[in-house]
C-alpha cells in the first residue's frame, strides 16, 4: 500500500473539525442534489426525507455504541462548550463532582460555577495534565449530582483506559474526541455527550446519550430551549436541528458500520497509534510528555529538542502532504489527531518522516 | 419563460429549511472536495480556510444588511429558538418589552419569564393574529431593557411594514424569516437575529447582528457560552462554528450579492408576492386571513372552504411539482413560503393552478 494520500488527498491530522471516511464524504457530494427535487439542505424538517435521516441516524449510534433501552439519543447544538453549561444547568442539585483532567475538563469545571458547587475530586493539573487517574484515585462524593469526566483529552493527548466507579453518582462524560473509537459500556453512564466534529462527522452538531431519568431531571427553572426534557420530549424536533450535519454524521455512520463497528475501530485505531507510539519510544529525538498508561489513541502528542525544530518538522510534513500537524497553541509541540476515519497509511507516513527527519536534523 | 422545475427541481414551498439559490447549491457541490486536499467539512475552523470563508461571510452581511460601525456580526447556534433565552438572559435587567405578533413572538416571551417580567405592550392575538402594529401602535415602557419585536410572522403569514419607534429603548428584532428580503435601517436597532434556514443558508447557524454596548451588557452572572460579549470578543470563534452552514451561507449571500443585494431582492419578492395576492383577491373561492396591510411577502398563507378541498389542493399541487404548501399544523391551510430564492416562475405555477383548481373543483 502506498503511503501518500489517495485523489490528491492529504493526510489531515487536524484535532477537529478532522478527516471523515473519503467514502462518506463523496457519497454526501455525490447525492447533494437527490432529495426529491431538491438538495439535501433545502429538505423541511419536517418532511418524510428528513424523519428518514434522523431515524437512521439515531438507530445507529443506538446500535454502534450499543445504548440499552432507558436512555434518549438526542441531536442538539452548540457542541460540548453548550454542554459544559447545560450540564450543570440542568442536573447539579447543589454540588457535583468534576475530574480535571485539561483544558476542556476546566472549561466545564468553570462553566459549573455558576449553578452551585462542582468539587474538583481529582486533578493533574500539577503535573501538567500528563494522565487520567486510574479508577481507584476517584472517589464520588456521597449525594454529588453527577461525576463528570472528559474521556480523551484532545490538548494534552491523554485517555482514561478505565473509568472510575462513581457508585449510585451518575457518571457523565464529555466523550468528543473517542466518541464511538472503542467499545464502552453506556449503561455505566448518566449521560454521554459530544461534538460530532472529530469522529463522527462535521461540526455543527451534538450527540447526547442521557438516560430518561436524568433527562426528566429539572433541578430549577429554566427556558425550554435548554431543558434536555424539551429535546427528549420532542425526540430532536422542538427546533429546527442542524440538518446537514446531522445528515453528514448518517453518513459517517453507515461507514462505520460496515468497516465493523467500534469493534473494528478500536482494532485499527490502536495499530495506529501503535506505529506512532513505537516511533516515540524508539527515538531520544522526540519525547512524549504523557505517561504511558494514559496515551491517548486518538491526539498523540509529542515534543521536539526545540521550538524551532518544531517549526521545521511541521513545515516538512505540510510539503510531504501531511497537515495539522501543529500543537495547540496552549501546549506547543506536536499532535498528530488519528480519529476513527484517518487512515493507517497516514501513520505510516508520519513515521516514516520521523525518522527522516530525526536522521537530517541539523 | 416555463413554468416548470428546472433540472427537475421541484418548486419548493417550504417555511424553512427552503429553497436556496441554484447556482449557490450547485457551486457547493462542486467545489466540495476542493479545500487544500479535503472537503469543506474537514477544514479546521482555525485554518486560514475557513478563516477566509468566515471574513468574507461577515463581510457579505455588513455589505448587504448595512451593518454601521459599532455593530457585531456574529455566527451562533440553536437558532432563533436560543435567542429567544439568550436575549433576555443577556439583555434584560428587570422588565422588557415584547410585541406579540404570533407563535413564535409568544415563545420569545415565554422564554423571557424565566430572567423577569416581559411586558406585552401590543398583542394581535384577539384577532387570530392577522396583523402586526403600526408604528403609533406600540409605545415602549420607559426604562425597559429593550422592545423585541418578530419582524415576520411565518406561520400565520404577517410582516411589518414599518417599525415601532422605541426612542431610548433599544429595539430587538427576530428576523428569522425575512431578514435580507429587503432593505433595513440597521443603525435603528440594537440587535437583529435570524436562523439562517429561510432567506440565507441552511439549517445550523444564526445570524447575529448586535450594537457594541448591547454585547458588551452583562445583567447577570451566566455561563461564558452563553455571553453575547464570549462570542463578539472571540469573533465567533470561542467554540467550533458550524463551518459548513456558515460555508453555504457564505455561498448564498455571495448569490444575493449577484442579483443586486437586498433593493434588487426586495422587487423580486414584491413582484412574486404581488401575483399570489392579486390572484387571493380576484377570488372569492380563496381567502387570506391576514389584514393587508400586514401582509407577508414571504408566506403567503389562504385558506380554501372546506380541509378536505384544502388536502386535495396540497395533493394536486404536489403532482405539479410544488411542494411545501401545507399550512403550518397549528393554524391548517396553505402556506406558500416565498423567500427571496423562490423563482419568480414558480409564483407563477402556482396562480395558474389556483385558477386551474378553482374552476375545476366541486
Amino acid at each position: 500500500m502506498s503511503n501518500t494520500p489517495s485523489k490528491e488527498r492529504v493526510f489531515n491530522f487536524n484535532a477537529g473539525p478532522a478527516v471523515l471516511p473519503l467514502e462518506a464524504v463523496e457519497e454526501i457530494r455525490e447525492g447533494f442534489m437527490n432529495f426529491g427535487g431538491m438538495s439535501v439542505l433545502e429538505i423541511s424538517h419536517r418532511g418524510k426525507e428528513f424523519k428518514a435521516v434522523l431515524d437512521e441516524t439515531t438507530a445507529l449510534v443506538r446500535e454502534l455504541m450499543g445504548v440499552p433501552e432507558g436512555y434518549h439519543v438526542l441531536f442538539m447544538q452548540g457542541g460540548a462548550s453548550q454542554q459544559f453549561a447545560m450540564v450543570p444547568m440542568n442536573l447539579m442539585d447543589k454540588g457535583a463532582d468534576y475530574v480535571s483532567t485539561g483544558t476542556w475538563a476546566k472549561k466545564a469545571i468553570s462553566e459549573a460555577k455558576f449553578f452551585g458547587s462542582p468539587a474538583t475530586v481529582y486533578s493533574s493539573q500539577e503535573t501538567k495534565f500528563n494522565r487520567c487517574p486510574r479508577p481507584d484515585e476517584v472517589k464520588a462524593t456521597p449525594g454529588a449530582s453527577y461525576l463528570h469526566v472528559t474521556s480523551n483529552n484532545t490538548i494534552e493527548g491523554t485517555q482514561y483506559r478505565a473509568f472510575p466507579d462513581a457508585g449510585s453518582v451518575p457518571l457523565v462524560a464529555d466523550m468528543s474526541s473517542d466518541i464511538l473509537s472503542c467499545p464502552v459500556d453506556v449503561s455505566r453512564f448518566g449521560m454521554i455527550y459530544a461534538g460530532a466534529q472529530k469522529n463522527v462527522g462535521p461540526a455543527g452538531v451534538t450527540i447526547v446519550v442521557i438516560r430518561d431519568d436524568l433527562a426528566k431531571k429539572s433541578c430549577r427553572e429554566i427556558p425550554a430551549i435548554f431543558r434536555y426534557s424539551t429535546h427528549a420530549e420532542n425526540a430532536s424536533l422542538y427546533n429546527t436541528p442542524p440538518v446537514f450535519p446531522i445528515y453528514a454524521t448518517m453518513m459517517t455512520l453507515r461507514w462505520l458500520k460496515k468497516q465493523g463497528g467500534v469493534k473494528a475501530m478500536a482494532k485499527r485505531n490502536g495499530e495506529k497509534a501503535k506505529l506512532i507510539y513505537d516511533a516515540l519510544d524508539a527515538s531520544s529525538f522526540y519525547k512524549s510528555p504523557v505517561e504511558r498508561e494514559s496515551r491517548s489513541l486518538m491526539n498523540i502528542v509529542f515534543t521536539l529538542p526545540s521550538d524551532e525544530l518544531t517549526e521545521k518538522f511541521v513545515a516538512g510534513a505540510k510539503e510531504r502532504g501531511m497537515v495539522g500537524l501543529k500543537g495547540h497553541r496552549s501546549v506547543g509541540g506536536i499532535r498528530s489527531s488519528v480519529y476513527n476515519a484517518f487512515p493507517i497509511e497516514g501513520a505510516r507516513a508520519l513515521v516514516d518522516y520521523m525518522k527522516e527527519f530525526e536522521r537530517t536534523a541539523p
